[in-house]
């Protein structure tokens, strides 16, 4: 099978470094890693994540949002394991030339994240750079249920997305492919679905956030759990229809919005179909309607309906293509729809 | 009082963001963020740092040092609060360009620092970036005595240094202004004092480690605790003699060690009068012998005894010099020359 491009490396890398005893999960078994803390039953969940290519490839350009996303991605992961926000630590890299203006607007899309998601600001690290980096660290509790990993789907499962997938998608094809618009056509500001992950856990089997495009996301929770998954739900059913519209305004088919790299940051979850309705009924207490995907299924690979058709899709390769493009957005978009 | 100029930035930057009430500390008060954890007696002990003008001036270039700096900086954080590590995330932003032998000299360096220090490696967070980037995020636990803080020592107190100052400096001095030999004439390979640290928790008072020289940890000392401090012990005799050497031959004054911002990662600490000669004992039985630098006064400022002569040192200005330079080490060097 097809490796991760992006896995090869990590697999470098950690080769030969220490592993703690009191880790719970493996690598890539969960979207935040979990430690149990020693003399006591709370485990803490961590997650470090950088904004690099969003910003070198000019993904996010607006400092509100781009401080608003050093929040989103990290505080995303502890959503996805289910965790209790506790804090968050900044990395601030920033060209000594930084407007004033500019980099207040990032402070307050940061303030704005934090205070949206619970995590409070314990610290960090600031230092002058040519290039601006970013980069931050969330810290949450998981007390009670053990925390969601990306593993405990079997075949028969079903699979549900924490809300319609595709804003990440189209706000990348606004941003990259129609630059005239500089995103301005395409609102962006995904919340980290908190309360929706502390109400999975001890309900759902396997989770994970979107983080990485849906298609991307699918493709990991297949891979670790041995496992194919049948969407039988219309995919316009499972597409944000505002996504949707700028897709069909670029001249791209609806299902391009879920095979980038870029993704909107909602769940994708699995449940037991004896323990689904007791998460619906869970799920309308707190105002929230997931959206059902389809099933898991024993013969591996991904299978969409379109147009009432059942299309098998190539989800590693799709996962692949954009680092094979070399990270350039025009380039991509060929390969993606010569597939 | 002329502020410190890192912290004019800092207090920009933070202004806005929302705190936690579980934080045990202040802005600038402890070298690690403290965070009670609740329902439990365990403190969070938690920093980032990144390496940013340590590769951008070029100070660090060999790879298995700067994997070796990237876990120990941050160790030494978690020793300066007497925190039992727990585990460390990294963050690396590598240039599509990097050489594989250059990037797993790297790994090996962060692993035998990881190794060295107690760290598990717990997870991270890998990029693909036109510029190198790398930061750290280690977290520890504090358990029985409180944290070490910065605050906590009083005039009369002892003040004492985890071994002889200087390596910083002299490792600087040789790499950035002797460039010839390119640091290879001096050996810097620090190690964090999570040991001492963790014997200081419970007697010592205050505590930094020397990651911004000594000088500048001596004057964030003397702020945090409204003293001053005499450092009655001759200079030669706290100056690492292998530094001394260095600054000698590149026809500087041992001072100028201590003055510029790239310590030696030691400990700074104080203690009662009272409680020294038990401090001591307990040293001893981990066969470390700390050196005593002097004591705290109740009058404001710094005084070194340089050649048996008593002589004020402005610790405020010489700490923000390297800044005022923009950086750069020559126009620094003649700079702090002047003074």
């Amino acid at each position: 099978m097809t490796s991760v491009l992006e896995h090869q490396l990590i697999a470098r890398l950690v080769a030969g470094l220490p592993r703690s005893p009191l880790q719970l999960n493996g690598l890539h078994e969960s979207d935040a890693e979990l430690v149990a803390l020693p003399g006591s039953d709370v485990v803490l969940a961590v997650t470090m994540d950088a904004l690099a290519e969003e910003l070198a490839t000019g993904l996010y350009g607006d400092p509100w949002l781009i401080g608003w996303m050093l929040v989103m991605v990290n505080a995303s992961d502890l959503a996805a394991v289910g965790a209790e926000p506790l804090g968050i630590l900044l990395c601030e890299s920033l060209p000594p030339d930084a407007a004033p203006d500019w980099v207040d607007a990032l402070q307050r899309g940061i303030a704005e994240a934090a205070i949206t998601t619970g995590l409070a600001v314990l610290g960090g690290d600031t230092n002058g750079s040519p290039a601006l980096h970013l980069a931050a660290t969330a810290i949450g509790l998981v007390r009670g249920p053990p925390a969601l990993t990306r593993r405990g789907c079997r075949p028969g499962d079903l699979l549900y997305a924490s809300a319609p997938l595709g804003a990440g998608g189209a706000y990348a094809c606004d941003r990259l492919l129609r630059p005239t618009t500089h995103g301005a056509g395409f609102p962006f500001r995904p919340v980290a679905r908190i309360a929706e992950g502390r109400l999975l856990r001890g309900r759902a089997g396997a989770c994970m956030d979107t983080s990485d495009g849906a298609i991307a996301t699918l493709d990991e929770l297949m891979t670790r759990n041995g496992v194919g998954f049948r969407l039988d739900t219309p995919l316009e059913d499972w597409t944000d229809a505002r996504a949707a519209a700028v897709a069909g305004a670029a001249g791209l088919p609806a299902w391009t919005l879920h095979a980038g790299p870029h993704g909107e940051f909602e769940l994708l979850f699995t449940v037991p179909p004896n323990r689904e309705a007791e998460l619906l009924r869970a799920a309308t207490g707190i105002g929230w309607v997931p959206v059902r995907l389809g099933r898991a299924v024993p013969e591996p690979g991904l299978t969409f309906s379109l147009d009432g058709v059942r299309q098998p899709v190539d989800a590693r390769r799709l996962r692949n293509l954009f680092t094979e493009c070399g990270g350039d957005p025009q380039r991509y978009i060929t390969s993606l729809l010569s597939e």
